[in-house]
């Protein structure tokens, strides 16, 4: 076998790339790569050849603009990009199947052979509110070093933007769809940021985001301090915070505001 | 009054920059800025003329840092850098008192008349496990656009290096000192984060980072996953996952890897 009869080569890491906030944004109102991603990690993204990625073609979006301020290694299309199974929403790994277990961990081969590997998700940090943790986990059990390069989460840019409690805060993913349990979970959330002075983090696909901005200025108590970050990093990004009963008033032209497919965090203090 | 005989200026924004996360490291052993931040919030650094920070010292090496990346444009020495009130550990804006939230709203008097201000703590982004949410509150009251620049905070590369559930996780901060109530909040997160599915992120002053995780060790269930990741975005970093029951055997080398003074964060999922 190769294995016995040649040198074993040591697993190459698996290499944690962030990915700019302006996922869906036109090219012509994208945020400039420089502005969002240190050069590091763009030299760092330009060296690696094998990819896993939460979408293939947007990946190969990346990669030309990383390839507009550094090199690619290869050619764009000698690139491999693997394409991460779907994950149920909201499950963590702990909640995989075996079947599902093995099949993530066979996508670390190149890795185990000693090519670094890059994980790339839509916007920010894989596995952050995205795609990706299964595979981390699989690296770690597989003994596949994992190294997370530095870049921005919208979650942690919207907790500084917000000005509420930075020293405790809970980022609790979607909220329910049905109107009667999206209400009861929020009352659910305003009570547990008032009992633990815990600021609570959500998100939403951008084209509810207006939608909860109703259901969240209905929810909550009149005094919750109600922080919205919209399009962060880009251009016409706006950060404001105002007690729920300032917000209401508002509430017309923050729909209007919210009304368009650009990405919002929506964090409370109660 | 000159407010009413001349043109009254529009605030200009308070502009949240990012520190890098080698806190402590002696100069030779920090990470290159540009492997750190992205290029375009080094140059927009460099404009700021008047800061507020955790520390003028410190902010004044990082500004050195900046000027060898982008010129800055004043001298060093006439950038004007105002320290921030200490906060209580712990404590939220809402918890200020009054007389300490009339003195956090003077500190803003610049942005209030037109000059644009930089907020930045020690690493990281200002106000995420980290002083500056009082201030970032209290431009919001006063009507200061809050801008916040891409940047890293090792909180959520730690949850993305960690593979646990990043679509649910808690930054709860310091546990207690006192050894039988650290045990009991420890085993009380354990819990929650088995009931909740969240993953828990804990941080500690560097010299104490030993000793938590032999409590985190000995107090959380042999299941439950448990993540370090260490020195983060630095050349030796490290992050690593495992069941408790399986750290246990290794727990000499874990407490000598972390008995320096690195940065470290601890994240687990029941």
């Amino acid at each position: 076998m190769a294995a016995s009869s040649g040198p074993v080569r040591a697993p190459a890491p698996l290499v944690l790339v962030p990915n700019t906030l302006d996922l869906g944004e036109a090219p012509e109102h994208q945020s400039d790569l420089r502005d969002v991603l240190p050069d590091g990690v763009l030299r760092r993204a330009a060296e690696l050849t094998v990819w896993l990625a939460e979408d293939a073609k947007t990946t190969r979006a990346f990669l030309k603009r990383v390839d507009s301020v550094h090199r690619l290694s290869l050619p764009l299309q000698q690139i491999q990009i693997h394409t991460l199974p779907r994950a149920a929403k909201g499950k963590g790994e702990s909640h995989a199947s075996p079947a599902a277990k093995a099949s993530t961990a066979l996508l670390l081969a190149p890795a185990l052979a000693g090519t670094p590997m890059g994980l790339i998700s839509e916007a920010g940090l894989p596995g952050v509110a995205d795609p990706g943790a299964e595979v981390v986990a699989a690296a770690h059990e597989a003994g596949v070093p994992v190294v997370v390069l530095a870049g921005p989460s919208s979650l942690t840019l919207a907790v500084a933007a917000s000005g509420l409690n930075g020293q405790s805060f809970a980022f609790v993913g979607y909220l329910p769809q049905d109107p009667a349990a999206r209400t009861a979970r929020i009352r659910e959330l305003d009570h547990l940021s008032k009992r633990l002075n815990q600021t609570q983090v959500l998100i939403e696909t951008p084209y509810r985001n207006a939608a909860l901005a109703e259901a969240l200025l209905h929810a909550l108590q009149p005094a919750t301090r109600l922080s919205i970050s919209c399009g962060l990093t880009l251009p016409h990004a706006w950060s404001r915070t105002h007690r729920v009963a300032d917000w209401r008033p508002q509430s017309t032209s923050v729909m209007q505001s919210l009304a368009d497919k650009v990405p919002a965090v929506f964090s409370f203090l109660a």
